[in-house]
């Protein structure tokens, strides 16, 4: 599909002009809607045709037991699945006994548009059925981002130039078929297949309710729906309930041009520990409520919510139409995936499709939270927040491992290691530095005093005791971290990985900052001066292997002395490579899935001089296949640091496309949340060479030829900035808040509300030659757009 | 059970002389008789009580599904197992309609005695039923080396003090019930629990037969049965078949002590291709033709075939009773693995128990096929043989892997990969130079031409081929074979693992060197002088790490910078790591399961400087658990190598007694193959210091403390040797065959059929201290016994 452009561009929305049936998993995954608390898949408010139906409370999982051939210690037993939960989307429509159906009769008309300012799913369609009679169908949907367990439809069918009879039945439907699991353990297929139990239904005049269990997990789970709904004269309304389904039947006739209009309201709650009744008062709670603001008081609040996000967020790129809308379209991703999460994870694929069985990894620290921090804040706490509460079964976890302090799992929904295959999963220790490095990053933006002594200081203190355990001195005095796996996922249980000893580092620095600065609190821990200079010793101690003879930093003890990847003979059909070579091959070759060296080099780029910068850059460019959709956006911000902002500008459109442009070809299991958090990086970090960690916030904008000017906005200890880029300089303001100190290209510049805005030129910079990727696997975006 | 002799001392037979219920699963696997083709674990003849039925047919077994938690490119997707198939050993026995239980009534006598020289397996019973009617039973039952399909029971019972009533069903038992199989995947469970399907049962006079396939396999095995009676007039017989069930019924009245005689001959046929009738036929066949030699025949047979196996294969420890029968023991496990196995693998556990699910691993090459080499070596190029039949899935896998060659499976047991963890599974890849290293001896200990320019030939090209596949020259020249698994399960996916490429480096320069010798022949194999030279160059070229500061050999590089594991704190308990700690503490720790370096040491000793080995095996003493029962033969040999032979005694007894004292706890699932062949390795190439990889055969004798003398017996290029080793003095004597000039402690001796025995000194050597082992990991036996 690359090229293929299933939408229209437009600054502020995503407006899709056909109906594309094959592509509809696509699609539904662009035009899911979700705050954060629970997510809707785009599909069609009939119910069918889809490609995957998909409704999702964030948190609610089913488990599953995790086979093995040959199993070992440490091994989890179980993993959590999120499943579908109670649909409560369906509108399905009568017309003339004909059911309204896309794949029969003439489509006419199918518009569909995602508005980013009023966080509505809008859609009209002019359909005349296969008997001949045409119905007109406008529906605006929404989920809230104020009520935080509501949605609700806007729901019109007119009669198309003739009278028509009309049926709709609203519905909630449980245990809806969905696509067979591909997965051949026929007991995870089991668990999955129908995974709620009924436990209640009820249904009242306009309003019905379904609550149900989860089989294993025994989560509860209430779903409720009110309607209003304004037809013609003798329209009648029916309402019933059975355990997978609560129906509210509308009859009406319609003369040609007359319009029946339903507002549904839909609401959501589950619990692990509240009863049946409470967990049905509140969601019955909920609907009053909903009821009470109504359609247009919902519409105005999702109104307000997105302005004030847009205008602390927004990020403006003149020049290219196509990349402002993918932008923004990446920011909202962002912010639906975790405005009103609220003690829950934020997933891979936020709340927009079952891909990566819903799990979280470290991409929520790496790619959604340093968003977050500058934008929303308090979602980055909440989310940090939700790590923490997973603290003690990340310690249990680290004692079965028989290390000390907390090992966070590599993927999870509810904390527990839900990893089936170790070398990359659990042996990512990683991930560990990442929530450090996070909470590192919130505290230094927020200067959030409250969550420093408390969830912060917990974080810290025992990440440093994992990574003071899992490495050891050596004969030389070196503190080495061995048999890890970083971020490149075709490397594995390799020895000091530069990545992750340079994150462990830093971890173990603040860790030991943190507590000197409380050391009542770091008392309550148990942490005395001994163990904070064990860490700092550790820390500074650090091994960091380097090839003298290359003069390139190897990604891990000994990787540039590895196979190199016969890239002339690998065809283009091969990629991604796990797909079509062993684990073993990958392994022990000289070929990179994704930014791993690279990544210390942006997120410690203090650490390496700029030469040795350029020179590594451009090694690992050359073997990198960016197999993964994590790679694209870290290579763009090194990319631009190292004077090669041209390919910064490719990495960025291949990032930003990654689910307009379906580049992965799997935007049917849901958005690439990392992906799309990485536009806002590209732009911050990259064009705008923020670098956040060091005590004075560092700018050293560069833009590439292809955009006219760049424009973001940053919320920092209770400031408000915004930084325009142009070719020649950079202009600093201070909206609100105190005086502040920032560095353009090393030059120190104060902004203060009162002095306006501040202008600095930007140097012109040598060119460097463009860095050569393997074979086919350039940027596929780029040369097509410049 | 350490120390517990369940067993008495015998020079020349195990004898039980009481039967313990709880340690059933135990002494079946040591009574079970197998001749390499089949095998019966020693069930008692009534069937009940057991530990664990089972009756094998070599390479017979069912497939099941290999689940995956997470899968990936190259996993194998089915396994294979070893199936319990139909029972021909059951001798049913009713006494006054009292069923002969040993779980009821008194045992007054119970012996039972594997005999070693007579190849039989013996039992005599004197028991009182509940009813107070006593019998006397005695039965010897025997898997017939010569006659390859057929095992035969010679049954009686005599009526003791008063007369009785007898009844004894003659059966063959399929799909008898077994323990469950410990395994959470109810795929694989189902697929084991009825893997036969009858196809056919028939009966007539007093022989019957069932013929079954394999449900998924599609295997198909017939069993039948023949009976000579001898019983008081009056004896009546009856004969019945069903489709899992064939019986012979004999009844009759004993006065008080008459004696009923029953010799029941049982053979067995399979096939993946032969028709129902050819098989049928097949099996009655070998009845008729048992029948036609008789039980006495039969017998005399079998100890003729002994006397002669003896007679080139006995080894005589004077000065240690025990540990004399352990190794008789041992050598009498091997020959019943592999005598008769013509075609078939030789598995881990031989026939003797299904642990490892019948699998074959690099045991057989560099365990087993040693010790078959020199005393039958058509044994040993049997085996080979089946590895080179599974030579074209080899090459299949290799090239999954995108390697060159072929690429043996870690386990097995039709030649396709069954290994569900790769990490110590496929990247093992060590097993194929284990393989050449195997086919190698057999040529030199041999000198078998066909063989050689056939067989011999292909594996070694292959096997030379993945090699040059498998690894690289990096930029300094250096041969490097990355990210593999060498013996050692505690560590995974190294680089340059010194026993790996010290192999790898022999394979490639003898598959050069057999290739120059046939230059025809490996132009078949399209081998040239250019592929020659390139085996050569990278053999020539391979890296070897070293630790400079410690003067040590890491077992791979880094590893001897890898944390040190913490013994001290280790609980005795949590002995064998594996099953207490993660693979990510092992693999990142310097903490060895088995022999790695040390193996190297002792199959490439001339690699090392004399002072080297001792401290290389100084060094790895004291960081290796032994946790592998594959581990303490290696360590005897090179601790007697390196000059610490009281230590190699130690050694000795623990894989000595493996089985005989159940060390490991699980000799229920069979007896323990390596170990025990590992005896005769302590013997000759430990306490013997025989070394064979050079052109001229090597002694470098030197007797523990502890014995008296060593003899042991060679079969040499056509040529009988013995070797008499004493304290001072050792005796070396051609009994057979052209003049050889061998090597004394590096000094020339010729031997030859006229001079007589050659005697040369032994000179004394300087006294090391004994190096350590982690605490509590001691030689278990050692000082008890010595």
């Amino acid at each position: 599909m690359i090229g293929e452009d299933v939408f229209g561009v437009d600054p502020w929305s995503v407006p899709e002009h056909e109906l594309s049936l094959e592509g509809l998993a696509h699609t539904e995954s662009v035009f899911a809607l979700s705050n954060g608390h629970f997510g809707l898949r785009g599909n069609l408010d009939e119910g069918e045709p889809s490609g995957h139906p998909g409704t999702y409370l964030n948190g609610l999982h089913e488990v599953r037991p995790l086979p093995y051939a040959e199993t070992a210690y440490g091994n989890p037993e179980s993993g959590e699945t999120m499943i579908n939960v109670t649909n409560g989307k369906i509108l399905r429509l009568l017309v003339d006994d004909e059911p309204f159906d896309l794949r029969y009769g003439t489509v006419e008309i199918h518009e569909r548009t995602l508005d980013l300012r009023n966080g509505v799913l809008r859609r009209e369609v002019r359909w005349v059925s296969p008997a001949g009679q045409g119905v007109i169908l406008r529906s605006t949907r929404l989920v809230s981002f104020v009520h935080r367990s509501i949605a609700a439809i806007h729901y019109e069918v007119e009669a198309y130039e003739r009278p028509a009879r009309i049926v709709v039945q609203s519905e909630l439907v449980a245990n809806e078929p969905v696509p067979e699991v591909k997965d051949d353990d026929p007991r995870a297929a089991a668990a999955l297949r129908r995974p709620l139990k009924g436990e209640a239904h009820a249904h009242r005049e306009l309003r019905a309710g379904l609550v149900h269990i989860t089989k294993a997990s025994k989560l509860r789970v209430a779903a409720g729906m009110d309607h209003v709904i304004d037809g013609p004269a003798g329209t009648v309304t029916g309402s019933e309930s059975e355990p997978d389904l609560a129906r509210v039947t509308v009859a009406t006739d319609l003369k040609a041009g007359e319009t029946l209009r339903i507002v549904k309201f839909i609401a959501y709650g589950w619990s692990s520990r509240r009863s049946l009744p409470a967990l049905r008062d509140q969601v019955d709670a909920a609907l009053a409520a909903a009821q009470h603001t109504g359609w247009d008081g919902l519409c105005e609040s999702q109104r307000e919510y997105l302005d004030d996000f847009w205008a602390r967020a927004d990020v403006e790129l003149d020049g290219d139409p196509a990349l402002q809308q993918a932008m923004r379209f990446g920011l909202f991703s962002v912010l639906q995936s975790a405005a009103r999460a609220e003690g829950r994870a934020i997933p891979a694929k936020g709340l927009t499709g079952n891909g990566y069985d819903g799990h979280s990894f470290w991409d929520m620290e790496t790619y959604t939270l340093p968003v977050l921090t500058y934008v929303a804040p308090e979602a980055a706490r909440d989310a940090l927040l939700w790590r923490h509460s997973t603290l003690d079964r990340a310690k249990a976890r680290s004692r079965e491992l028989s290390l000390e302090g907390a090992a966070f799992p590599w993927r999870t929904i509810s904390g527990h290691e839900c990893s089936g295959y170790w070398p990359a999963g659990t042996a990512a220790f990683h991930i560990n530095a990442d929530i450090a490095d996070a909470t590192r990053r919130y505290l230094a933006a927020t200067g959030d005093e409250e969550f420093e002594q408390g969830a912060a200081l917990d974080l810290l203190v025992e990440t440093a005791r994992l990574w003071r355990s899992l490495g050891h001195h050596d004969a030389q005095g070196g503190f080495r971290i061995d048999g890890v796996t970083g971020p490149d996922e075709y490397s594995s249980l390799a020895d000091n990985n530069v990545y992750t000893n340079l994150m462990a580092a830093r971890n173990l620095h603040e860790a030991a900052a943190l507590a000197a600065r409380h050391p009542r609190a770091a008392e309550r821990h148990g942490v005395d001066e001994e163990e904070i200079a064990a860490w700092r010793d550790a820390a500074d101690a650090i091994v960091l292997p380097y090839d003298h003879e290359l003069r390139v930093t190897p990604q891990s003890e000994g990787f540039t002395r590895y196979r190199r990847w016969n890239f002339e003979d690998t065809p283009q059909d091969k990629y991604p490579l796990l797909l079509h070579y062993p684990y073993y091959l990958l392994y022990s070759s000289q070929v990179v899935k994704q930014a791993d060296l690279v990544f210390a080099l942006y997120m410690c780029g203090h650490c390496f001089s700029d030469e040795q910068r350029a020179r590594d850059f451009e090694y690992y460019e050359r073997i990198t296949t960016r197999d993964s959709s994590l790679s694209a956006c870290v290579q763009a911000i090194v990319a631009a640091q190292v004077g090669h902002v041209e390919l910064a500008y490719d990495y960025l459109t291949e990032t930003a496309f990654i689910d307009l442009r379906d580049l992965a070809f799997n935007t049917k299991d849901g958005v690439h949340l990392a992906a799309l958090a990485g536009c806002w990086q590209v732009a911050v970090a990259g064009f705008g060479g923020m670098r956040d960690h060091g005590p004075t916030l560092q700018f050293a904008p560069r833009l590439p030829e292809h955009l006219r000017r760049l424009t973001f906005r940053l919320l920092y200890r209770g400031r408000r900035l915004r930084v325009t880029v142009g070719h020649e300089e950079a202009m600093y303001e201070l909206i609100e808040g105190e005086p502040l100190e920032i560095l353009h290209h090393g030059e120190a510049v104060v902004l203060d509300t009162d002095g306006g805005a501040q202008s600095r030129a930007i140097a012109s910079e040598p060119a460097r030659p463009r860095p050569s990727q393997p074979p086919g696997r350039e940027p596929p975006l780029g040369d097509a757009r410049r």
